[in-house]
């Protein structure tokens, strides 16, 4: 075993020692007044409470899959009951990252408030630190964890002198996949959970509060509000900690699976540079990640924060991009070869950049469509002018038409890295888009800590100025948000693609060809699932949202005094509905996901089950960006009439008709852009996972009698005499 | 060549007879007062008026493509220029076929009405036997133009003595798919021209007059009551017509290209069976529609409409089941190959009645959730009791979960067909479920002659009795335009999939192997194309109902007099933005649908175009079923206002609060289920026609560097020595 392998883990340790520098800064800060406090409290308790029923369910959900993952293990030698160990590592490693997140969010939040009492500058260098403790404590547990295991995998499963790309090392990569199986099946749950908290909570206060009540947003009168800011920190940070967390950890995984393909027993680490190779870059990537947040900063009120997060973010990725070409060459060997397909060292660097490219398009071209000012979201605004139906139209069109550019860099980016470097460079395409998962993360969590500091601001009745500064931070925060989830998706759809390969490795087939009619009902049964996983996603917010706005009507009604400040409402009741229903709702969804694929898998086989995972990552990623881009551009209509819009002429405000059609709007694509649409990444990654971990247990035979075209066979041994040795050479 | 050939157009010729026999029996009928003939002439001269807009321009485009058409068919010894023919002569019967919808249609609807004045059981013998006019004529314009081109094409290209299997035959059936191409190119257009100007109409006319103005629907005040109703006939019945009449054409078609594969030689008609069978089954379909229209009636006023056609329906269906039972066992030889699989001719006749049981089946679920009543259509009111916002989020809700079922339907009569009999037993069961076309257009055409009869009683100020009838067979209407729906969605799905079949037939290749990346990302971009054909077809429904709501708008400010009965609105002038709109509009999305395929399959090869064609079929599917049912659900949701709904113990009805939410998710609903949710049916059929146009044109060559799995290889030779010799033998 190569020594180089304990850098893995080191690069880990780095990044838990800057994390816990940052978190004891954030710490230090001042927290503001008793009443900020208070409030600041009520939420950390909300959360605390939310987090602690979650993880009862699903410690139950972890005992059962380990018990049965570590019977599966001792089927077939391909496997090991060991693998219910790396399942619960992982699982407990996820739910600490979103533990983690949530954390430090609700101590950032109010020391933000305080912050935004003096300064932007400030209260920008708490929100952000905020978010880096989380950015950077994710990435660090991801790569501790898997690098450590992976250490300790080669030194139970293989033998010294065993062959890399032999037996034994798959079969350590077999179990380290329980590790991610583990990561991303908490995540589905806290992410499908979280997202149905908080969008009952959010849906629910504004429904009744602004809209029957006429009282602003986190007006403390609401029943409602403490619930809608617990829910900024159970869903849009411990649920994307944990989501997050699972994405690193599939796409590593994922490029490492391929790895052990290859033979690279010419390098000078005993052939074990394309496994190293993903995990170092992601090492790296954290590196680069903690020095992109020193970029950070800015010193002036009118400075702009998006800027400044630009900053970082570039810094790091240029960064990274620049260390991946020195990682590169020196861990590969010049000529690599991965099934049939050969190419070189710096083909692996080439795919790498088109990685980032692919991910930066991504980010921009889910901007455009979400963004206020551009075309797509002031033709919503112009639809409002004609009531909520044209608003709604106006916004399914715009999510709908949202997929076309993606679709084609995606298309392209596979075809270019497959290219490059066969399915070994799709997926370290895929690892090199996730490498600053740390910087993305931290960026991406600012937001909504962000959020909460306004909430805190207004509950608390501070200062007109200090609501002003939180509300600059969380209009950047919203953008961040939305090309955040453009960004996961486009990973996603490569992690998958990754993970497909490798489970076309692992079961032993050698095509999934949809011409073959059981292949294709497969793939129409997987495209359907995205269907129902949001189907239910967005019903259960809906029903939440209903009796939350039954609830908060029942206080205004049977509470006297609460318009007047002079009763408090009851808080906790409402915290209770959310938790309760997001508990309740997200196990249906999340049975969808792990079941599917185990009884296609079994029923039908392994090719059946290749054409749903197609049919499932087809469909996600579509329905994916529909509906987090809808979502996306009907809040930043509505936002637009806040400065006022123009319609045919027309000046239009805050409370005009059009205004009312756009929050109409913005309240359809809250369980769009926050429940449904961002759980779609982890449902394609899951299932892929899934997949991948029952491959060596499935009936290897092929789906169907392979239907022989004879206008076919006699056409191709004409074209292509020597198809075959060409294929293998090329 | 067999005479038995000749029966096929005959069958066609005596549909034709009916035809002429009912439509001159609407025509004797009494067309009402001077004011209802005045009313009915404006619809009838506003429709025609944009069937001939509609056509200058489908001239050109068919002119144009019929030249590259013919310039292709001299390229290859598979195809001959004859197919630009073939185009022209597909692509006059399907706009002849819509003509001649639309021609009866508004000759039916003011004799309806007249008929409603005495009776129930004569308003509902008017409007159906319109409708039969229709259904009959479509089946049978298809049946006569299908079969007869067909002898000419042998007569042509294959002779006397040359094999039925053979290239000449191929060839013949190669060039009459052309005439498919025709008929399902114009039925594009039609559909979606069609169903942006209904919508336009019905949306604008809804909006100011319903909402703002309080004037009831159809008003003769309200300036785009007249497009109203025009769209009711160029939208859901011209278009229908045109849809249907591809649909029907693209079913038989596919599977004759499948039969034409089998080997049939030991039959009594020269090896012709396989290839006649499936217009075998769609005269006899045609014969016992016929029969089955004589069932349609009811004597009281209190008998249900439904069940009449209910009686209609399921005679034809049963009795051309029974019929095709002989029709087999005389046609087929008992042991028939196809592509490597071997079957019995009692398995085609199993394959055929499971197409019929799946259509049946797909027609329930599409009335369980879109019927009043049911726990789909419930949860959408109970969600109208909290706004605008959560019924929009139930609506979606419902469509998305309305996937399931069908899916899997659908996935199980794809297996169980192609178990039964191989892909030409997929196809045998589309021409099943498609073989009383005539009655189901009949059944569905009469819905909107009901609706036109209803805005006419309305707007010629009838007595409420009249009304009440016209209202109660525009109910029926409107569940069994919703059932028809889920009816033609598995059709065209199952013959997409024959179609595909041919095309990887036709092309050469031998399997569509989503594991390569070109072809997934294939699929990846044919996945897409659902989605911006939808965001297109909704958004053209949005803008040009702003106009109308605009265009109404003024004429109610500028034209003083009109509320007051005293001046009449300029029809005219919403008649003629809805025309402009729809022709400008139905471009784009037409041009993705024809362009696409051939765009992909000449740059990438034919593999991966079959990957973007399953990626097509699939979304295509998904997002029809999703888009047709969420319309149909809000729809009854808001019906189901005018009896009152108790929502948490209360009794709202309409002008309520959460009635108008209700209006909200119809509006949103209607773009949805008349314009593009039907479009998808005709978008997967075409898309895979145009490929199998151009396949014999398309680079041979595999579509990647097919990756050579070494674990796979070396695992089947273990597991399956024999694997090659098993597969053919099978």
């Amino acid at each position: 075993m190569s020594n180089f392998l304990f850098i893995i883990p080191a690069f880990g340790i780095v990044g838990l020692i800057a994390m816990a520098i940052k978190s004891a800064w954030v710490k230090k800060q001042d927290a503001g007044d008793a009443k900020m406090q208070e409030l600041a409290g009520y939420i950390a308790d909300g959360a605390m409470a939310f987090l602690k029923a979650e993880w009862k369910v699903l410690t139950y959900f972890a005992i059962i899959a380990a018990i049965l993952l570590g019977w599966s293990g001792t089927l077939g030698n391909e496997s090991s009951p060991f693998i219910a160990v790396s399942f619960l590592i992982g699982a407990v490693l996820s739910a600490f990252a979103g533990y983690l997140g949530m954390k430090i969010a609700t101590k950032s939040n109010v020391r933000t408030t305080q912050a935004a009492r003096t300064s932007l500058a400030h209260a920008l260098k708490v929100s952000f630190t905020g978010g880096s403790v989380m950015g950077i404590g994710v990435a660090g547990l991801a790569i501790l964890g898997l690098g450590s295991l992976f250490i300790v995998l080669i030194k139970i499963f293989v033998p010294e002198g065993s062959a890399v790309n032999g037996l034994d090392m798959k079969r350590a990569i077999e179990v380290l996949a329980g590790f991610s199986l583990g990561a991303e099946s908490i995540a589905l749950f806290a992410r499908v959970g979280g997202g149905i908290y908080t969008k009952a909570a959010d849906v629910g206060a504004d429904l009744v509060g602004k809209v029957e009540a006429g009282i602003p947003e986190d007006d403390v009168r609401n029943p409602a509000t403490i619930a809608d800011n617990v829910g900024d920190n159970v869903g849009d940070v411990a649920g994307m900690g944990a989501d997050l967390f699972g994405s690193y950890v599939a796409t590593i995984l994922a490029t490492m699976v391929l790895g052990q393909e290859i033979d690279a027993s010419t390098d000078k680490f005993g052939g074990l540079s394309p496994i190293l190779l993903p995990m170092l870059i992601a090492g790296l990537g954290l590196l680069f990640s903690i020095v992109g947040t020193w970029f950070v900063r800015i010193k002036n009120e009118t400075d702009s924060v998006q800027n400044a997060l630009n900053i970082g973010n570039w810094s790091s990725i240029v960064l990274t991009a620049v260390a991946s070409y020195f990682a590169v060459t020196y861990l590969l060997p010049e000529k690599l070869v991965h099934r049939g397909t050969e190419f070189t060292s710096i083909n692996v660097f080439l795919a790498i950049i088109l990685g980032l490219v692919v991910g930066a398009l991504m980010s921009m071209i889910t901007e455009y469509y979400t963004a206020m000012g551009k075309r797509p979201v002031l033709s919503i605004i112009k639809q409002s002018g004609t009531g909520h139906a044209t608003n709604i139209i106006g916004g399914l069109s715009v999510g709908m038409e949202s997929t076309v550019l993606p679709i084609i860099v995606l298309a392209a980016g596979i075809m270019g890295s497959h290219a490059l470097a066969g399915l070994y460079g799709v997926a370290i395409a895929a690892s090199g888009m996730m490498a600053t998962t740390a910087m993305q993360l931290a960026i991406d969590a600012f937001g909504p800590i962000a959020d909460n500091a306004g909430g805190i601001a207004e509950m608390s009745q501070l200062p007109e100025e200090v609501r002003h500064r939180t509300d600059n931070l969380d209009a950047v925060g919203n953008t961040t948000a939305a090309t955040g989830k453009g960004f996961a998706i486009a990973s996603a759809a490569l992690t998958s693609l990754a993970l497909f390969a490798a489970f076309v490795g692992v079961s032993g087939i050698s095509a999934i060809d949809i011409y073959k009619a059981p292949v294709l009902s497969g793939l129409f049964v997987g495209g359907m699932i995205p269907f129902i996983f949001s189907s239910l996603a967005i019903a259960a917010v809906g029903r939440a949202a209903m009796d939350m706005v039954n609830e908060v009507r029942r206080q205004f009604r049977e509470i006297p005094g609460i318009m007047e400040y002079k009763a408090k409402p009851e808080y906790e009741k409402c915290v209770a509905i959310s938790t309760k229903a997001s508990i309740r709702e997200m196990i249906a969804p999340g049975a969808i996901a792990l079941l599917a694929p185990v009884i296609v898998g079994f029923a039908f086989g392994a090719e059946v089950l290749g054409g749903m995972l197609a049919g499932v990552t087809v469909s996600g990623v579509l329905m994916g960006m529909f509906q987090s881009n809808a979502g996306g551009a009907w809040d930043n209509a509505k936002k637009s009439f806040e400065k006022g819009v123009e319609i045919n002429g027309q000046k239009y405000f805050k409370k005009s008709e059009p205004h009312k059609a756009s929050v109409t709007g913005d309240t359809v694509g809250d369980p769009f852009k926050d429940t449904s649409g961002p759980s779609m990444n982890i449902l394609i990654k899951l299932t892929s996972i899934v997949a991948l971990i029952i491959a060596p247990h499935l009936p290897g035979k092929p789906a169907a009698s392979a239907e022989v075209n004879e206008n076919a066979k006699v056409k191709t041994e004409i074209v292509t005499p020597v198809s075959t040795e060409a294929t293998e050479v090329k």
